[in-house]
């Protein structure tokens, strides 16, 4: 059988660290892990509490497509309470992950190569999810002194028929202020291009609140996810926001192409939303885990990145150790037992001199690493 | 914002019935329901409980995109169990549901406006989500002689670039044989067309066990999902079997898509695989509506319709009494307070005179709703 075209998605150039980091486990070394993408948190105990009872009380069929009533009229009051957006529920539309409401956006959106830009460094999958589903993503290479996110002047005249930004974005963990995002919402609707706002990160926030694209207008795509601040990375669960007249499209194409969420995961979604004890428990590792990690890299020697306005990750430049991340990041691994990820995931062109560390585990891990990170660097002058 | 082209999906007819049942429930009107297409009963206890234990152990992060090995060697071992197949367990992929399976699968193999032929009655959803994702679906108009299963006639000379075909299918619950099957494959493999089975109904079968692809070549994509026979709609859960040489690409392209299906899921499902005498009694119930049905049926005046190999429907030709199903089935409710699918949904073209009715829902309902539509038709001559 044939193998399409489409289907040619570039491997992840983290899974050569992951399974070299696993295969020197298996041989009895202890591996410290920054390439990881994920809480190691699980659900909040509330959440998987509502759960068992939901278990207990009756069958968990399909849902309606848009998901469960509670669940966006929750949604709907966190925007409230987060930002003092007053959002109608019937916006919210409740998918399978954040991955579930790229592939709806981007087919309610665009139309077979279709250009959509997106900023590099930035998450691997909004390129190769575009290029599986048949439109042409468009790096736009931003800059370290715009902290690495497009602006405007980094997609005139390229006829797109949408802009794909992340604040928090994955690697930099650079936010996107008002006047920012407003600048790229106004040079959107210049070129007719569709907004479309990855809010995955939102929550997991150190000096200011981030702002969502929904402060600014209502004629955008937001999407989020339960992955990250509710930390339930494995649950498959997230929403969008869409503007009132494309509620109905997207309810058909979901109806399609998921028939619903997990009703499982929106279960025990809409009671994480009320965990915010242990959510801010989490909140504050992270927090001491930053901490560390902006003074240890500096003290090791990794001395070029913006601090992180949000989620758990520094990407750094290294242009002065490497033109070789792949390999350095072979290196440290080998030689000072870190695991960390090579730029190029998130930049084709230039991560061959960026790195990603990621803060996202205990803090005994992150000292640790970052102590081994120091002794290599020292070894390596 | 623009609407994509692409997002012209079809609104399904039988919303319209579910919406005037709600209506009239809510009004206080009994209504049976004979439109739904999932099980009444919920996930094996066995299935819930190891879930609620697994949430007690630990944290329920991402799996590896295939899944876990667990579930993909348990699946492996069913394939021996259920059909003589020697099936190794690295070619098994767990998937979002049969949704992510086809969302994957016509990825992996398809290129834009690629024609994939789908058997005219057939479930809405292979036509829609071929569309949304940049593919030209390919009614093939099956007849009644042939059970409404496409024969390599059908599709002769078409240049498809694939075959999806489900046994047993929906709506009609009819089944492909070996020989029928085979014919199938070695038309499509003459074409060079890739041949997909969708065997979602598999175990939920009343005269003899249903046939997979895999007892007849290596080189093809099988769909299958714990929905039906394993009765768990609502965990999004399902698998794939493809060639060896494929599991790379639809790895790669899961990792992007989905990153992976619902870990608790995945640990209900697997614990689901040892509940048989669970799944049994609800297939007992199926039996026994299937018998009442065929009679019950037939004795209303609704007498043109092969009796189901399998699956839960009854797919009946309705020519006789009405040239528009859609007006039929909205009469049936109001007169009858029983809510059927009008065929439109699975034949755009014939379905104007054809109806299926569901007996997925208890033994009680069924035998109600049965005398309530010859009462309906007896009053109707």
């Amino acid at each position: 059988m044939r193998i399409s075209t489409r289907s040619a998605v570039d491997p992840f150039i983290v899974m050569d660290v992951m399974q070299a980091a696993s295969a020197a486990e298996a041989a009895g070394r202890h591996i410290i892990h920054m390439e990881v993408g994920q809480p190691g948190t699980g659900a909040p105990k509330g959440a998987t509490a509502a759960l068992a009872k939901a278990m207990d009380e009756g069958p968990l069929g399909y849902t309606v497509a848009l998901g469960l009533p509670a669940l966006r009229a929750r949604i709907a009051q966190m925007y409230g309470e987060w930002y003092n957006v007053d959002l109608d529920p019937s916006r919210v539309v409740i998918t399978p992950g954040s991955s579930g409401g790229f592939i709806l956006a981007f087919t309610a959106l665009f139309d077979t190569h279709d250009k959509v830009g997106i900023g590099a460094p930035g998450y691997p999958s909004y390129r190769q999810i575009l290029r599986a589903i048949g439109f042409d993503p468009i790096d736009l290479p931003a800059q370290l002194e715009n902290r690495y996110q497009p602006v405007p002047a980094d997609f005139a005249d390229m006829d797109l028929a949408g802009l794909l930004v992340a604040s928090p974005a994955n690697p930099t963990g650079t936010m996107l202020d008002k006047p920012a995002m407003g600048a790229l919402i106004e040079a959107c609707g210049a070129q007719n291009a569709s907004f479309i706002s990855d809010e995955i990160y939102h929550g997991v926030e150190y000096e200011k609140k981030a702002v969502t694209a929904l402060e600014l207008t209502d004629d955008c795509y937001v999407i989020n996810s339960f992955s990250k601040y509710f930390s339930m990375t494995g649950w498959r669960i997230g929403w969008m926001v869409v503007p009132e007249d494309h509620v109905r499209v997207v309810e058909r194409i979901a109806q399609n192409m998921f028939i619903c969420a997990p009703h499982a995961s929106q279960i025990a979604a809409l009671a994480a939303m009320d965990c915010d004890d242990e959510l801010q428990a989490n909140m504050d590792v992270y927090r001491a885990n930053r901490a560390l990690m902006l003074e240890g890299l500096k003290d090791a020697g990794f001395t070029k990145f913006a601090p992180p306005d949000g989620a758990f990750y520094v990407y750094a430049d290294v242009s002065d150790l490497t033109q070789d991340s792949r390999a350095f990041a072979a290196e440290i691994l080998d030689q000072a037992g870190v695991a960390v990820t090579p730029g190029l995931d998130f930049d084709p062109l230039r991560g061959a001199t960026t790195l990603r560390f990621s803060y996202a585990r205990s803090t005994g891990d992150i000292r640790e690493g970052l102590t081994r990170l120091k002794t290599f660097m020292q070894a390596r002058k």
